[in-house]
């Protein structure tokens, strides 16, 4: 609905590569704002607004990075990019699967009129539903319904209802405290493998510079049997422009805490071979 | 996949109001091959196939006509279609629900590296689960995976799950012969109640030529409260080009004999009443 051939679309650096996958077809161009821990920096965003027909943002727990966007940087965000006339694509499907305390409210309630806000049962449910809502201004709704009806005519009304039912039964009310506690069992084991395997994410970094491909490790060989069974996703495609090869997607969700524990071990002795194999003659083809 | 914006796109005369609306995004340039009682005209399809992406056709059952193509006529499509290299989308949602006999083959069975075939579990177990299926030539598999990936990421696994059970279960063995009676019992009680009516269908289509607005009767006026429950689709959309005013679609299926008795009935009088306000001097306003 927002998208023609050729539209300026803003992201995130990086950002969802499924969000990316979705603009594809209606063939936009996507831009890149420059992005630090606390989210899109604002000076970018207001020198690239002009002619983009909106911004995709994830304000929580950011896929793939993880950052989650400060009530500082919220306010400023939302205040820059209602000044540029500029839509925001609020995304939050993660919002819910905090560990600590809950993230600062959306850009959604500072601007209702100036976001559409993406919600999804997908992480708090079951992805294999494939059910999410969205919140918009009411006059985009017309258009958005008549989008909607071209593309599958409704979202199935089974699913609807068992997911009415599931709301009505107060299962997330104790569902999501559950998996809170279990995903960040997981988290931990992740941050004290890396901790304890001479932080392999920094080496992953220092060794793409160097070119090691991303997907060696995956393709398994001879004696690297365990890290070719660990799975990432390489971190390039996440870039609207030229991704940064230096760059993978840990994922510790569907992973137990010992398999997380074998397969960053695995992966960080793996890329510190890579490391010593390609060895000090390389470092002159290293990007700036 | 298939869809560059103002890319040529054939369809019959009329077609699938749907099929056009989920097109409509990718902006094609659809075109209406001309059409009779058996389905698509075979020259008139070989004339307007150059640089066509695909042809689209419904042979069973045809929405919105009911038409069904016959044997003679696959054969001649399929045959022009594979000469000029034109592919063909066969969709077909209705095949399963014949009355009298099962309709020929489909197109897919003539030429299969031609053919994506389209089915779907809506008429034969339940619209709401909004569950399909394509089989389509391997050689674009790869394509069609990506560009699903892109818009659903995938169908939802858990109605995937519950029709797979139900077809092991051979509920769709008792079931679809359940509903082959019912639908049959209905489309009996709207054609009787036709030909008692004089023959409104005609006169639906006298009246619309003479400008009776098609959304009238549903609208609701004085006395014609019954016809104003009358739900029925204006057919004008189902056109590739410019629609036939004179036409509109009525449904049997999920309406109950007595009603469709009752619906017909308050339908013809109404056509019948706005032809004679309309009177013989509009004839002259009539299209050709």
């Amino acid at each position: 609905m927002l998208i023609d051939p050729g539209s300026k679309v803003l992201v995130e650096t990086p950002t969802y590569l499924g969000a990316l996958q979705a603009f594809g077809p209606m063939e936009p161009h996507p831009v890149g704002v420059a992005s630090d821990d606390d989210g899109v920096i604002v000076d970018d965003l207001v020198a690239k607004a002009k002619d983009a027909r909106f911004i995709y943002l994830l304000p929580n727990f950011q896929n793939p990075t993880g950052r989650t966007m400060t009530e500082e940087r919220r306010a400023a965000v939302s205040a820059a990019a209602a000044a540029a006339g500029l839509p925001i694509v609020e995304d939050n499907p993660y919002g819910e699967l905090w560990f600590d305390e809950a993230p600062p409210l959306p850009l959604a309630a500072r601007n209702p009129e100036g976001v559409i806000y993406l919600g999804s049962f997908s992480k708090v449910l079951a992805p294999g539903l494939r059910l999410g809502f969205l919140v918009a201004p009411k006059s985009i709704y017309p258009k958005l319904l008549q989008a909607k009806q071209a593309v599958d005519l409704h979202t199935p009304i089974f699913t609807q209802r068992m997911v009415s039912a599931v709301m009505k039964d107060r299962f997330l009310d104790t569902h999501v405290p559950t998996i809170r506690a279990l995903y960040k069992r997981q988290r931990d084991a992740m941050m004290a493998a890396h901790a304890r395997d001479g932080r392999p994410g920094r080496e992953v970094q220092r060794a793409q510079g160097r070119h090691v491909p991303v997907g060696a490790p995956a393709r398994g060989r001879g004696h690297r049997e365990a890290a070719a069974q660990v799975a990432f996703v390489p971190g390039a495609p996440f870039y609207a422009g030229e991704g940064d090869p230096r760059t993978l997607r840990l994922s510790f969700v569907t992973a137990s805490v010992e398999e997380i524990d074998t397969a960053i071990a695995a992966l960080a002795q793996t890329l510190r071979e890579e490391l010593v194999l390609l060895g000090d003659r390389k470092l002159a083809a290293t990007p700036a």
